[in-house]
């Protein structure tokens, strides 16, 4: 079975496409610019790769066009698009409507209801998929939300201190986001280790970040919150605050609250602190050139990242495994060795060389040999996940 | 020198008389429902105790008859009123006015203008030293802000990460409270190990609770955040919040933004989550039998001190001691068993025989003779160190 899987922003869509019985990738491609007089639009299958600009107006043509792409005479992968057994989304947010889910009209207007909670998402993938519905009626659309890895945490790591109602009624709790990279990270442990006992701390570091605890394949609790915007700092994005100082900044700034939510949200993270950069990178180029609003950023990163790291050692009793995922976790050598160092006290201890020497899109162990919790880089598969999530569900 | 401390609710004053010199206790008492008819007026002068109901208009007639007992001829502990060299007040907030403060009308101007974070604490504190500025305008009034403890928490792990300016220029941060208590804590560790090197977590456990990480007894960080509604679960407040859940509940019940900050700081916390009671005595009861809502708040509290106990133990990279102090840590042998649970791979190991056996107000070592990290439980002694403060900053 093949299925595409979608990756989508408002002026974008990317996918990967895989053929799920032997979990290979067959072609990756995407589109930017959608809308644009010229949209930019990139393939490649296999050695082949090809760029050209041309005018996309919406996401249905731009699927129209990657399916044209896939199926070309010359350079395609597939004998014809009816060999595509179903479009997976990697959806944000639907509330209560969680899980892996047929995209339906229900799905579609619970998650425009919620855009307040995923603005940057929740709105393009609802438009992507009415376009997709109505160009292609008989294709299956499959939506693997992000929360659904985290329905497994209990009561008292998901609701926060509110009057009780506020949790049944109204879904006010942790969800947690970027479940199909935590999930990749659960599955692919037990793989390498060959158990499924374990207790994991999985650290998803990159523009967006989170960091998940898992015991035996499941979710126990995650930083981000009832948004995306809480946790761990962000690249542009605030992460754990106290709301009780809003109105303080609305008085101070003549905001109003939306306003605030909204500078929170686009202003802060690590730019808001640096001043300079949302890029981790940047960051620690600047850092290492004497850039002190650059170096205490990384600090707040790194700072928050140990005590949720601690936090959740403290909620599993202890762990057998770290996991460093996503842009950040797998290519900073600086952040993994902040965040693990003096963890002895807790059974972490890191190889200087072995860290310093991790290799992009490399699988590796780092941390020293008699370090009681094994230290791994493992590169996340987030889009394979949502394909097998996909093939079960139209299956 | 002799130092009256007090303890100011918006209709009581609670107050305890100290001879500095050797630290002594030398009274205590005070009074409730200010302002209504008849008052409660209570008083402890060594053995003597009397308890009086009388008409009390406002806090200066207040502290006005305390004194008028402490001089009393027959039980009195002064001969005049002289003998008091200043007043102590336990305040909670002035922004960047921390520290150790004589009363004056800049302060008292900053704690008026920042209500919004203290509402319960800053108006009747503000409002009683006014009176007692004209009622006794030769007595020194000090401050002590319960911030003060927190000024050496570094900005990694004091900050959020909004735009800088609003940490800069408006005081965007987290301030931490409890400042007496968590001192204390370090101060009396430090005197009953005899080292004063040591890393120690101390968790207040009360209506209100927060818990500090200190290192060579300076405050590392501390999990109030800008206002007491952050950090941990209280008696009826949040604690940590998504502020982007907040637009979600108004939508859903047509509160305002205040009024939903209202509801989180009055109808949150343990009340909030049990629908039953605020106090952990009632909720450990109605839990051993049965009451579901009350366990979940119970579990909830729990976790969120074990997540913060985690937290720190990473920051500070380790542990020497954990303090359990407050109502709630001094009293409640559930909450101190589960949240030291399953804590052996971070040298946390309790004594279950020494920790049921734990007597009021008793200093008492709970761990295990081979735990690594020692337990305590201490009796806080927040008025104290106020009482010290106030000395200091007459003398």
């Amino acid at each position: 079975m093949k299925v595409l899987v979608a990756n989508l922003g408002s002026t974008s869509f990317k996918y990967r496409l895989f053929d799920i019985s032997n979990e290979t990738e067959l072609a990756r491609g995407g589109i930017d610019r959608i809308g644009e007089a010229s949209s930019h639009c990139f393939v490649e299958i296999g050695d082949h790769k090809a760029e050209v600009d041309q005018n996309i107006p919406d996401h249905a043509a731009a699927v129209s066009i990657c399916l044209q792409q896939l199926t070309d005479s010359e350079h395609g992968c597939l004998k014809s698009v009816e060999e595509v057994a179903g479009i997976g989304f990697k959806a944000v947010f639907a509330g209560d409507l969680s899980g892996v889910r047929v995209v339906n009209e229900e799905l579609l207007q619970k998650m425009e209801a919620l855009s307040d909670i995923a603005p940057a998402h929740n709105p393009p993938y609802v438009n992507a998929m009415r376009q997709l519905q109505s160009a292609f009626p008989s294709m299956p659309l499959v939506a693997a939300l992000e929360t659904g890895f985290h329905e497994t945490i209990p009561f008292e790591h998901r609701a926060y201190a509110v009057p009780y109602e506020w949790y049944t009624d109204h879904e006010i709790r942790r969800w947690g986001f970027h479940g199909a990279s935590h999930r990749f990270i659960a599955g692919r442990v037990a793989e390498i280790l060959k158990r499924d006992d374990l207790k994991i701390i999985s650290c998803h570091l990159g523009g967006s970040a989170s960091i998940c605890a898992i015991a035996d394949g499941k979710s126990q609790a995650t930083s981000m919150g009832m948004s995306p915007q809480g946790g761990l700092p962000n690249n542009n994005r605030v992460g754990d605050f106290d709301a009780y100082a809003i109105p303080v900044i609305m008085k101070a700034t003549g905001l109003t609250f939306e306003q605030v939510l909204q500078e929170m949200s686009s202003k802060g993270g690590l730019l808001g602190i640096s001043g300079l950069s949302a890029d981790c990178r940047d960051l620690e180029e600047a850092a290492a050139d004497g850039h002190d609003r650059a170096e205490k950023a990384l600090k707040l990163f790194e700072a928050s990242i140990r005590s949720y790291v601690g936090g959740y050692m403290a909620l599993l009793g202890g762990i057998d495994v770290i996991v460093f995922t996503g842009g950040i976790g797998e290519n900073s050598e600086r952040i993994r060795t902040n965040v693990c160092r003096d963890m002895q006290w807790a059974g972490i201890e890191l190889d200087a060389a072995k860290n310093s020497a991790v290799k992009r899109n490399t699988e590796v162990c780092i941390s020293a040999d008699n370090s009681k919790v094994q230290a791994w880089v493992i590169p996340t598969n987030e889009e394979l996940v949502v394909a097998r999530q996909t093939a079960n569900a139209i299956a």
